[in-house]
């Protein structure tokens, strides 16, 4: 009459903290793409790099080392949280009655709730040791900005994030953790920028975009020699210093001695993708059959309707232009909940990866994500971010798939981030408010 | 430049997880107080009881054996997020410049944030092997609410919880997280019993308390045979669950060699302070020199203020009443944002303690404590819930005292749960529009 054990976890002692982030560059079948200058047309110079980046990140960038050693210090932070957990999720298997084994690397215990420290720990530290005095960067949801804040603070260095202005007002709760830790926060677009005013006049409801956000947060860089840009997803070394999650989950997976057949993320721009699947990338090249499965919503559907050609990273063309997967940098995703994943293109490491055949790619509708987020919370307990809900829709996909074909696949999903500040979006949800917005364009009724 | 290591964190492995809860009565110097039934004057009978509470709830209430074992669903359920790291906060200590070590049992990392869940797991199963078909509470702040709308759902009852009106308003979010595990939540004083009609025709204004929720659950559990009243402090036996933390921090503890000299804890009613220091009690008998700090708001202040006597625990005398430290039951505290302190009285074991000259206590007003907490997230990363704020407030001044007597004291606190869901009140005291209200009465002033 009592459920049974509904979970299993799988921990691994705060001495394995991995010490060294794994760089896949190397191992890849060939180089990823080049940042061009758009003034230009030419690869980005050094110097151009180093005006916008600290130069440790402009190093990590293209280095061609495997390993690159995690300091000191950025390990110590990681031990506010780290390792993860690897947790099976015995109930939901049971649920779906499926043959298949449920896994996921629940990064939610970061002290800002998300996946998102593992990189602005190791941001902050390099800007503060280079001598920076600031970092400017660009929010979605505000899990990134949330988590730079935090890592700025604690590494005693300013901070602006431009918040993509949607999400800065349907989730206030996340502007005020960054205004807790410190930080100043201004919607995007907004009226800091010649770029956020000029598109305020031409369009007043802009519900703002990351790509807009990161435009703000390039000319804001170029007005301040103090200050650098940190980013939450795209760059290589941002992925690079995702790879904890992955390092970490091949120890878990390990140690109770199973190989993954499944692994399975949300892809807005392809962080917590990148930090899941890169360390196992050289597996699947030896010919490991991993499906590598990215998850993004209908509204913002960069991989599975997207081009693979060269576009801007941002919306103004202020910042590099890179050939990867892209909607456009001019399209601007409908204000759905999972603001994390309303950015026009995604990672060139990403991009790459699914241009030469190694990452499959599947979207969803908003309401069957949440539908999706609701069960898993309602079996497992755990609440997830509305971009975490999109790996959890897929998985109940696959799990059905292998209930019908009867095959024992381990599936493992990265469990990126809590929802306790997206209740607004679950109180939605629950009341049968949310609807699913097709991606051509947005109006002010749809931002409302 | 970069500063030095902020934290030490002692882990213990999911196997610790203790298999058994100490009760703590059979070492006590006299026993706790009997509940008296209000219509004649005497001791509650079996019947009584039985009415109220769940049957495996009423022996536990008055268990005279030392241990009782953790049923294994319970203790499965407690594996998602226990056992709970213990955390030196050493950057606090650096920026105090004391040479006392300061530690705080992390109890942030349950899936609702707080650990409620110690005691909700246990009181929704036993109400489920027992055959109840629904349980019925009271909330204050929302984290005893939504931990038991979390163990309800995984445990299979319904639940109905009334939920302080000041905080149904100030914490949106956490009735919407209830609502999406499936719980009802209704604002008390509310329409749906005659004894909220009865508040609101004479108060419309009324911001509820505890004791109004208290009230309004009990009359909703008679009437109805098969719900059971579900307490998330006051008892014995929820005190009892909460002592896995204290045993959990006796271990680690013992593993940095290390003896508490104070334990120190926020008190609404006392669960998170019964269960840190409960297990610490023959300790302190056998003559071991450990201070119990009870920390509570100014606005509320029970244990420095109150007496010691006998009183209604709700506040129409509709359950039992017993002999603890009360403001009276008709003191309906201002609205604060601890709400989850927002009590006229405390658990009776808490009430013994301090009238035996076991437990110190002091009271802060709201706004020194959201300082302290500010400063605790800002130094170690960690946001608290405002109730948490109160010994993070108590312990600065510990640690000012050990740094002007030079004593190496170990002091430890109770970080009972991440204020997440509390981020409006953090940025109304950013703002500077907090203000420390005296206990005597309320307002609609106060209360908007």
């Amino acid at each position: 009459m009592v459920p049974g054990k509904a979970l299993e976890r799988i921990d691994l002692p705060v001495e394995r903290i991995p010490d060294r982030w794994y760089n896949v560059i190397p191992d890849l079948p060939r180089m990823p793409e080049k940042y061009l200058d758009n003034r230009t047309g030419q690869p980005v110079t050094q110097r151009y790099m180093e005006r916008l980046f600290t130069p440790a990140m402009v190093a990590q960038e293209s280095s061609m080392e495997r390993w690159i050693a995690i300091p000191e210090p950025v390990r110590a932070a990681y031990a506010m949280w780290r390792p993860t957990p690897l947790i099976r999720a015995i109930g939901l298997e049971r649920q779906l009655g499926t043959p298949a084994e449920i896994y996921f690397k629940y990064e939610a215990t970061s002290p800002t709730g998300s996946h998102k420290l593992n990189s602005a720990f190791a941001q902050a530290y390099f800007a503060k040791r280079g001598g920076h005095r600031r970092l400017v960067t660009d929010t979605g949801a505000g899990q990134w900005g949330s988590a730079l804040a935090l890592a700025c603070r604690l590494m005693g260095l300013d901070l602006t994030v431009h918040m993509v202005r949607a999400s800065y007002h349907q989730k206030p709760y996340r502007r005020h953790l960054m205004e807790t830790y410190g930080a100043t926060v201004r919607p995007s677009p907004g009226v800091h920028t010649a770029f956020g005013r000029a598109l305020l006049a031409e369009y007043p409801d802009h519900p703002g975009s990351e790509a807009t956000a990161v435009s703000e947060s390039i000319e804001c860089v170029h007005g301040d020699d103090g200050a650098r840009l940190a980013v939450g997803a795209f760059s290589n070394h941002c992925l690079l210093h995702q790879t904890v999650m992955g390092l970490e989950l091949r120890e878990q997976l390990a140690i109770i001695d199973r190989a993954p057949d499944y692994l399975v993320s949300s892809v807005g721009c392809g962080s917590n993708m990148g930090g899941m699947v890169l360390p196992f990338v050289e597996d699947k090249l030896d010919g490991a059959d991993i499906t590598f499965l990215a998850v993004e919503p209908e509204a913002c559907p960069t991989l599975t309707k997207g081009e693979y050609r060269l576009d801007f990273a941002d919306a103004s063309g202020e910042g590099p232009s890179v050939h990867t997967y892209t909607l456009g940098h001019e399209f601007v995703p409908p204000p759905i909940h999972a603001g994390g994943l309303r950015y026009h293109g995604c990672a060139p490491l990403i991009g790459l990866l699914r241009h030469e055949g190694l990452l499959d790619a599947v979207a969803y509708p908003q309401t069957q994500v949440f539908d999706a987020g609701s069960t898993f919370a309602r079996i497992q307990g755990y609440l997830p971010a509305p971009e975490t809900c999109h790996p959890i829709r897929a998985v109940i996909d696959l799990a059905a798939q292998c209930r019908a074909s009867g095959r024992k696949a381990t599936i493992v999903f990265c469990y990126s981030g809590h929802g306790l500040l997206d209740l607004e979006a679950y109180a939605r949800h629950n009341a049968g408010e949310l609807r699913d917005v097709e991606p051509e364009t947005f109006t002010a009724e749809v931002a409302a």
